[in-house]
């Protein structure tokens, strides 16, 4: 842990004081989305110290060049990146013509910033004195909206404390903005047109190549002792618009102005209808005011916590983390668009680029289906249907052929958008966890239908390509898989890495078993999809002959299948034995000497024991936990996670709650020393699986919800509610005893500890 | 081969005919250098059609921003692009004010280049209706004097065929070129002044970041039937300057212009001198002027002929490429500075950025020993010697420690400058071709006293590297080298590259070689050095115990050592099996399927069988030539040559002609349809190798050199000289049998196949 800076609070994320050297840090933490939009904390007057600008809009990206030292052929046209988009949250602020500016406040007290997680708002005050000596007390509001996902308010009220002042307010909008990562100060926006109507003003604007247009808009207005004060005429340039209030405040007394603002884009309208669909977007908002908008964002919360917040009694600071996990991720995605994903760091920050990678499949399904209805699962599995003919078309760039699939490690749009040769050749274990997705949404939701209407069109182009990806190696007189990169990317272009291996034949595995349950269960579809893919039983022969003869490197000395071909040939010191200055080895160490160790970014091997548990015995999973976890640094925010889960799994549960707790709290107490970058968004859905199945040992099996429940000491109690197949089960576990409670109207059937429980609904079960 | 529009010439390059699809081919082709400056044959006059201007000085680079993907620790701060240098050579025409431009005549006839090898000059000429009408005859010659190496000369003559017509000319300068692989039409200079004085101009420049100054500089003069014509007033601007001159021709006459131009760098004169430099410089010149000037010039290439030409009888394609080879290495580097060395585009282009790869030790030493005197291959080594505190600081920064030093894979000064990991971090055999020069410095020379004086430095801290990156392999019980790119760079991140353990090995057990030897024959080095590297007998002994324990894979299925670790578990299909239209691979095939493949781009277990023939018997060599070529695809310019010395070395004199052929006019007859980008310079060492190492079997056995000739089929004779210990010794191999000719004053022992010969000054000997 880096920082303590945020204070310990159920519900809220807390700031206390002003620092300079936290800005960029709390812009992130105190992000706040709505899945449409999103934006860091950035204040909304002009700051002259460090910050970091962002505001991100959904699907909106730049195709930035491919940076690479040598070109090497199938590499993709761009790399995508995320773009901070025109600013509409900006408001200068004048006291008596002097600009305010914390930056150069002679003095700052009761500074703080809140996140009221439960109702979706960002509040932060302040008291200063400015430059020019005056006096005053700022309270800024600000959210954005769940129920109109095109805009966001402001309410930014100034106290004049103890003389009479003149003040200013110019509430703006700005698309001369450029990205953080820029690497020449490049723009990546052309401004079209900048309008001004009585109280509102708008901004066209289109990104550069990929011309996504969008028009950033904004409305406000100034009270005083609830008069409206009128606008006057602000600044207009190519690139920039604002409105300007003046008001002689006495002392004591406080102005408030109301901005409204966001975007309008051509995801959801027309081109040429961007400037009236934002004038509709504003005159719904404003005929609800700020309050009533205000009220409605904290049903909306509600709702939302109604169904997945995790209560955790005995410890405020594992409650703090596990909330914000399940906030940020509802910022990030909330399944209502197929278009859209789940980026890795949501709206907060720039890094990574693209919206979508297998962390999606791997981490984030499970907690959509438990917390929302299957149907957000189902849009995430059809966001990849959507993208069948561009992952083919970028296996046949790759060189495979007949219909192979390979889905990209980074997208936008399908197509592949990530530039190193290790990652977008070689860590193709994605496709498995595409496929193994669709395993995991039948499981849990029961719903079939999916893989008839377009999941066994994917497990084909999936299996195509493993079976295409393999060679027979005749010293070995098996098949193998050379050139991969797993899940552990501390090692790059090994062979047969055994977790990709596996996936592989489970892939072919289960797509002959589709084959054969769509064949029986859904014949027309079964004859649409082979007239389409051209699939011969002699083609599946073929599959199958690779799946019956992969080779899984293991060593006999250990008792544990082999990371990769060689692993055994390294020096093999434990993490705890390495001098704490060598760590983390990814920020101390150079990439050879990364490479060389034995070192494991995040789960690998201990990753495929998690999809495939039911392949391998407790025992089994504890030689290989004791072999791996010794050498695992989990310098990646997936890794936690899993190893919790496995740690419970084995009763382990002290090992269990940390790693909890460095899952949880990776970004609120800064672990890595980068949470200024953003906030790592979607392993926050692993934090959600460490809990639920981690610590309540939630799994589906024989189509039925199971649980082997499991407190950490630090905990007195703690509960989740699921829904499973339209069934909301809430779970509350205690030291003493685990209840359930059924809501609705149909009973279900569950097992806890391995033995049958029926519940009814609305009776508390506790066992 | 790919085009067939070089005419075959003994002594000339020459094209025929305009086309405008080879203007950049031969751009590249009719490149002409001076060892300090060189450019490509981009014309005088104007040009609208497609164009790679590149003008280049040696040892001016800029720091190119590393682009990468993610950042990795160790990588290094920049990237040295070679730099496309203000342009000098420029002359713009008017034929009545109207601009002439190749691109827009209405009609060119006799269009031809022709550069003369013998004498260093390139000639362009060529009969051309202008766009306005008037037929002109023009001659241009051009040169950079290997005598005054820092001017070059212009002589523009141009002939009025019909009708009378005012001619202009407009030679200038010009700071305000990019490179052709700038990214975002990025500047690299500043101008920081333009002057005229009379028919003189300047322009001071340096380059942005490394602030490399220059001055640029021209002297015009304009000749009418033996008259000089005045220079009026031309242009300047910031970054350009010209003279003017214009006068009425009539038809059936000629003009002539005689330009000066060049640079004077601060390499060689303080920076407030640059322009007084350039001042004298043209003096010097222009003193001389235009024609002895040349006659110098031919006097300067005829003595570097003198000892370093091959002539080959009854091959005439075969001819011309030896010495297109040979003029091109002595265009590149003459061995007088040892600030510089030898970049493998040479002044031809501007990819693979840096001047300084392991082709400079493995590759050219041997010609520059064998044709130059020992002090050029000794400034060569010095070099390295020159940057040993930056090998240890490089390695420092990858983690090693006690000062391990590990060579740069591309330079300019001593720092690493190339920014892929799989290369920068992992190509490390090129720290063991490092100590195989000074072997083979002291094997040809008889020089021992590098080594005390410099060499045993480099080499103790190249042992260190190689101790401290092997590791003990529990498993194998031996020692190990994980993570390592061979020589064939279509393998990355492999685990015990054969070639790379080697050489490893072989550089631990030659330093203790040579640190016993100095220590009894130099003790006062020895003392000196033991002291300055702080060197223990106890860390010797445990480099010992790594060369002693070095692992080598090996199969005993097929007796050879394999290329690394699991190579047998590829798809062992032979190049010649496969389809045609895939090849070359580096075109056709994605990086992760080249991988994957058991393609070799160039040699590896054989450049280890190369460097190290002694210790393997020739059934080995074939053995292994046997297992690997079939599986070579010779993508690499560096791979036929060492090929074509194993195949004659194996008595396949038709495979090694083939070889030949294909290294010796890889850029004459365009194999990789590549030849636009630049030449290959340092392969054609190669070239030179495969006449004189591999069809004369030159060696140095037992301190003394020896003979093995061989002819290929296809000549009736071939002759090439040596400079062997100051002994020249001209060889001459006919179908019938080979002479030796001795000049000087000294007689020498050599051996013809293994008998010993003695050579008498001016004897002739037959065997």
């Amino acid at each position: 842990m880096n920082q303590n800076y945020i204070k310990a609070d159920k519900w809220c994320i807390i700031e206390e004081g002003f620092d300079t050297e936290n800005v960029k840090s709390s812009e992130s933490i105190f992000s706040i989305g709505n899945g449409a939009m999103g934006q860091r904390a950035n204040f909304e007057e002009s700051y002259s110290g460090e910050t970091f600008q962002g505001s991100y809009i959904a699907g909106v990206y730049y195709p930035d060049k491919t940076r690479v030292g040598w070109w090497k052929n199938g590499y993709p046209e761009y790399f995508a990146k995320v773009l901070n988009a025109p600013n509409w949250i900006g408001i200068k602020i004048y006291i008596d013509d002097v600009e305010f500016d914390l930056a150069t406040c002679k003095k700052i007290s009761g500074f703080k910033r809140e996140l009221n997680m439960k109702e979706g708002v960002y509040t932060r005050n302040f008291q200063a004195v400015s430059s020019n000596n005056v006096e005053i007390n700022v309270i800024v509001k600000r959210f954005l909206s769940l129920d109109i996902d095109e805009v966001g308010a402001i309410s930014y009220s100034i106290k004049v404390l103890k003389a009479d002042a003149k003040i200013g307010f110019e509430p703006f909008l700005d698309s001369g903005i450029t990205n953080e990562d820029s690497n020449w100060d490049d723009k990546f926006w052309n401004t079209t047109n900048v309008s001004v109507s009585q109280n509102r003003a708008f901004i066209e604007a289109h990104t550069m190549k990929t011309n996504f247009e969008t028009c950033t808009f904004m409305q406000a207005s100034l009270n005083y002792n609830g008069k409206e004060v009128s606008a006057l005429q602000g600044e207009k340039s190519e690139t920039y618009v604002s409105l300007k209030f003046e008001q002689n405040v006495k002392a004591g007394e406080t102005l408030i102005l109301t901005k409204f603002g966001g975007y309008t884009v051509t995801r959801n309208h027309d081109a040429n209808e961007l400037v009236s669909a934002a004038n509709d977007t504003l005159d719904k908002a404003s005929s609800l005011g700020f309050d009533v908008l205000l009220q409605k964002q904290k049903e909306a919360w509600a709702s939302i916590w109604e169904m997945s917040d995790i209560v955790i009694e005995g410890d405020v600071k594992a409650q703090q983390g596990i909330r914000f996990n399940i906030f940020q991720l509802n910022q990030t995605y909330l399944g209502t668009d197929s278009r859209l994903n789940i980026g890795p760091k949501g709206f907060t920050g720039e890094k990574y680029g693209g919206s979508t990678y297998w962390d999606t499949e791997a981490y984030c399904i499970p907690f959509y289906m438990a917390t929302k209805d299957d149907k957000v699962a189902r849009k995430l599995l059809k966001y990849r249907y959507n993208h069948l003919e561009k992952a083919i078309a970028n296996a046949t760039k790759l060189g495979f052929s007949n219909g192979a699939a390979l889905y990209p490690m980074v997208t936008m749009n399908g197509e592949e958008c990530h530039n190193e040769w290790e990652i977008t050749f070689e860590e193709i274990h994605r496709n498995g966890a595409i496929a193994y997705a669709i395993h995991n949404y039948y499981r849990y939701t029961g719903d079939y239908s999916y893989i008839p209407e377009m999941g066994l069109e994917v497990l084909i182009g999936i299996a195509r390509f493993w079976h295409q990806r393999v060679n027979f190696s005749k010293d070995k007189n098996k098949y193998v898989m050379l050139g991969v990169t797993g899940p552990n990317e501390y090692e790059n272009n090994v062979h047969n890495n055994w977790y990709t291996n596996y996936l592989a034949k489970w892939c072919i595995n289960y797509t002959l078993t589709q084959m054969a349950n769509v064949k029986n269960g859904y014949p027309d579809d079964y004859h649409r999809i082979m007239g389409k893919t051209k699939l011969t039983d002699r083609e599946c022969d073929k599959w199958k002959n690779v799946a019956d003869n992969m080779y899984f490197p293991y060593s006999k000395e250990f008792g544990v299948f082999l990371q990769q071909d060689g692993f055994l040939d390294k020096d093999l010191v434990k993490v705890d034995d390495l001098p704490k200055t060598d760590r983390p080895i990814n920020q101390k160490w150079s990439w050879d000497r990364i490479l060389r160790s034995p070192y494991i970014k995040q789960a690998d091997v201990l990753q495929g024991f998690y999809f495939f548990e039911e392949d391998f015995s407790l025992e089994d999973l504890e030689k290989h936990f004791d072999f791996y976890e010794p050498f695992t640094v989990h310098e990646s925010s997936l890794s936690p996670c899993v190893h919790s889960i496995q740690a419970a799994k084995l009763g382990r549960m002290e090992q269990a709650y940390n790693f909890y707790l460095r899952t949880s709290r990776l970004d609120l107490d800064d672990y890595n020393k980068e949470v200024e970058e953003g906030l790592h968004i979607t392993s926050m859905a692993g934090t959600w699986m460490s809990i639920v199945e981690g610590f309540g040992g939630m799994r589906v099996i024989d189509d039925k919800l199971s649980f082997k429940p499991q407190i950490p000491n630090q905990w007195k109690a703690y509960s989740f509610k699921v829904n499973f197949r339209n069934r909301i089960i809430k779970v509350k576990v205690t030291t003493e005893s685990t209840t359930f409670e059924l809501s609705g109207s149909k009973e279900v059937s569950i097992r806890v500890n391995g033995k049958k429980v029926e519940l009814f609904p609305d009776e508390l079960v506790t066992v």
